[in-house]
């Protein structure tokens, strides 16, 4: 990342050391400061998006535009088939085309092309290797944007660590990541990056949550190699006043449970009676008086944190949000700018 | 709108006096005659559509790269999630987030936002007093726009007053607002819209529906007070032959029975019989010669307006459509050239 | 073509000379060796899909962004409403609006118009014809692109032809188009067009289908007309050794029983017994050894072209659809530049 390193991908936090992260986020800071309208002119950014988005969707174009590039966006059974991401499959059914002839082409059509892929769900070693999207990065030999997959999103944990550094949030900080309540079990892609981006800052992680929703020890051991390089903690309870004493941020997610992964039917029971994790003012008289709370969006308001939160002066949900234009415009521009 | 003043929002074309809207046409007129490539170059319009388009969607964007500036597009449920909108809800439902979140993270990514936004279309008084689209641009501190709302549609009525001035209709001419049949009923925005920018020009209108499907009081006053500033006036009357004896200008338009709103079964039965409200040749004996057929599209052929009528010389459908492109133009410029 | 000469529109490649279309692939690779990043600043491409699309999408976008343009997509029925193509119809279905208004209104908003029509599928004669296409064509007065009609896909024979002459094919060459297996009937429009690019580049060409499958008359008349001016020619059989015996280069491609055309209970039992029409490394023992594989994707693998052939040496699939966007990009220069 230094002047004379270029970053050929931007895949996993966990690729880049804690001084090449901070490099990403002075150069974003940069760009806020110091627009540079041309740097990409003529640079096209390819979005290739297998699930649903809207801050992604919409901030990777004005990321590009914001430098002076331009993009496509291209969603497989919007107005494009599905396409097929199983290897050696007899292709009879509803997918017309597989990722083998789709990825390449879009990639060949574009200087970059970013992949939101999507967990499997249903085998958690499958999606804790990455399986589908390592299968679609080794099809693309183009510098590559991971914009989320089974159990990563790097633009939400850069975009968040300079939420907390804007908030002035110590490096050695409490972070606390909070399970909360959601209808039905979502991917471990945010609870996986946020655990790994405070650890690598050097915070004192605690996650929080209920019986069964432990993250898998996979991720847990990461979080905790990162925190041991850069002088951090992780540790985790189901004991919310314990975790919540003192600390500087509370972090929110919802995720399914670890135990019954892909079992639907078996994560709604583990789910029965956790309707009381969702945040709300009470939550926070032990924590640190000005303790900030962050989600990477989108929240569904009353289930997963209230009203009374989300509209208070705790919430830094916008802020996070907007980071990610920024974010990502460093690292278009550190993969892009020649 | 004089150079000294910029438009900060366009949300309804009663927001500006005659004089700042004859000053926007001018703009537009300017702005065909005279490109400017560059006026905004880097600029990035957000266009957020709660509801189905084809010429705002094409028409915004275009106008932005004649401008030289760009923009991004946010259709939920179409590759994004749906937006909640109502207030204090506990979201366990389909939306997966709140326009409370959605709506300021898509302005932090861009320098205006479009919102085309919906009639709910169950309680008159809520989409009288525009409680949605409101509820929206309250979240908003950048440059807006309604790309229509549940009464209104500002960018059409713009466009329509300019269709007027190049087809030599005299401020003062005769215009008439027709309802016309189509198989359910559709919302207040068009007609509304119409109605009350041919008062503010000046016009005499008359509003020709069958008994059922008088507009609104609220409506109906607004209009009223706008042609007393300007010198026109403003009647309704389910008398076609009255009516049309001696206009100038048709403007077709569905829209739903105010008396039934929100009620499908009541509406339908209100509709029924009434599909020789379709306008054909034969409706123009008495009016004046050259009598021109205006419509704001989507228009269903034979059934709103005959295939006679609109392949024939009275149609000024087409330029009304086009001239939503230098109209918003000139409304993009007043909002965010520099 | 010539510099004098400029393309109104790109309809059919049976438009253009044998010269012209070498010109057409001289700019193309001119454009490749030396890029114009401002050729097209400021000019607009609408881009109207009535059928969905992957590299159509994205390379015409990409397209655009190379030479300095920008463009807009409409796909009716994605976030538009459906557009009515049948003449003088009573429109009290589902489509909101007709072709006659909304392409001429597209039309105004750009200056250039790529239109992916579709095959009616029902009447053969019809789509012979090209009805639905030529209906849109003729409302449209600015440049014209044919995106993909019910028989015709002259960007796709274009890029074709490029990547022929890239793999050094002999113009004399031995060319091979194959009917391959698909779960149901597709349309004509790339056999078609591909036969016709392969006649016109004067190689010998040989349709191999199974019975039920030989392509329409008109078709095959067309190609061969074209063969006698290139000095090629065409002939077609069901056998597939004597047609492979030799051959420099096999296109495969599902399509429709012409006899079952509309019919898809007859052309299902035409279909059935023919999944051995799926090309395996087998059937080249007898072919030139170093035969090159093109198929226009998408493909279903295994089900038309096993993986041992798309994922080995023989596979041009990735370069023609590459070479989508040098071609395009060169009608688009010849269409648009001043």
């Amino acid at each position: 990342m230094s002047t004379s390193q270029k970053l050929q991908r931007f895949l996993d936090l966990a690729d880049l050391t804690r001084e090449e992260v901070l490099e990403l986020l002075a150069l974003a800071a940069r760009l806020e400061r110091h627009p540079e309208p041309r740097a990409l002119a003529g640079r096209i950014l390819g979005l290739l998006f297998f699930n649903p988005s809207l801050r992604t969707l919409a901030s990777f174009q004005a990321a590009m535009t914001r430098l002076g590039g331009s993009s496509f966006v291209i969603s497989p059974g919007q107005g494009t088939w599905q396409l097929e991401t199983r290897r050696g499959v007899v292709m009879d059914g509803a997918a017309a085309e597989h990722i083998r002839e789709g990825i390449p082409v879009l990639a060949s059509y574009c200087d970059a092309l970013g992949i939101r892929a999507f967990a499997q769900g249903t085998d958690l070693a499958h999606d804790l290797a990455e399986t589908t999207f390592n299968d679609m990065a080794a099809l693309v030999d183009k510098p590559l944007i991971n914009m989320e997959s089974a159990v990563n999103h790097p633009c939400q944990a850069l975009a968040d660590w300079k939420t907390l550094d804007e908030l002035a949030i110590p490096q050695r900080g409490r972070f606390v990541l909070s399970w909360v309540w959601h209808p039905r079990a979502l991917p471990l892609a945010v609870p996986a990056a946020a655990l790994h981006m405070a650890a690598l800052r050097g915070m004192d992680v605690t996650v929080l949550r209920p019986e069964g929703f432990a993250l898998p020890a996979a991720i847990m051991d990461r979080a905790r190699q990162a925190a041991t390089l850069s002088g951090g903690s992780v540790r985790e309870t189901a004991d919310r006043a314990d975790a919540l004493n003192g600390t500087q941020v509370l972090y929110a997610k919802e995720w399914g449970a670890t135990e019954a992964y892909g079992d639907a039917a078996e994560d709604a029971r583990l789910r029965q009676g956790l309707r009381d994790w969702c945040v709300r003012e009470g939550w926070f008289k032990h924590a640190a008086p000005d303790c900030r709370v962050m989600h990477c969006l989108p929240v569904r308001r009353n289930t997963a944190i209230a009203d009374e939160v989300l509209d208070g002066p705790r919430s830094a949900v916008q802020r996070e949000a907007y980071n990610r234009l920024p974010a990502q415009m460093a690292v278009l521009h550190a993969l892009l700018s020649s």
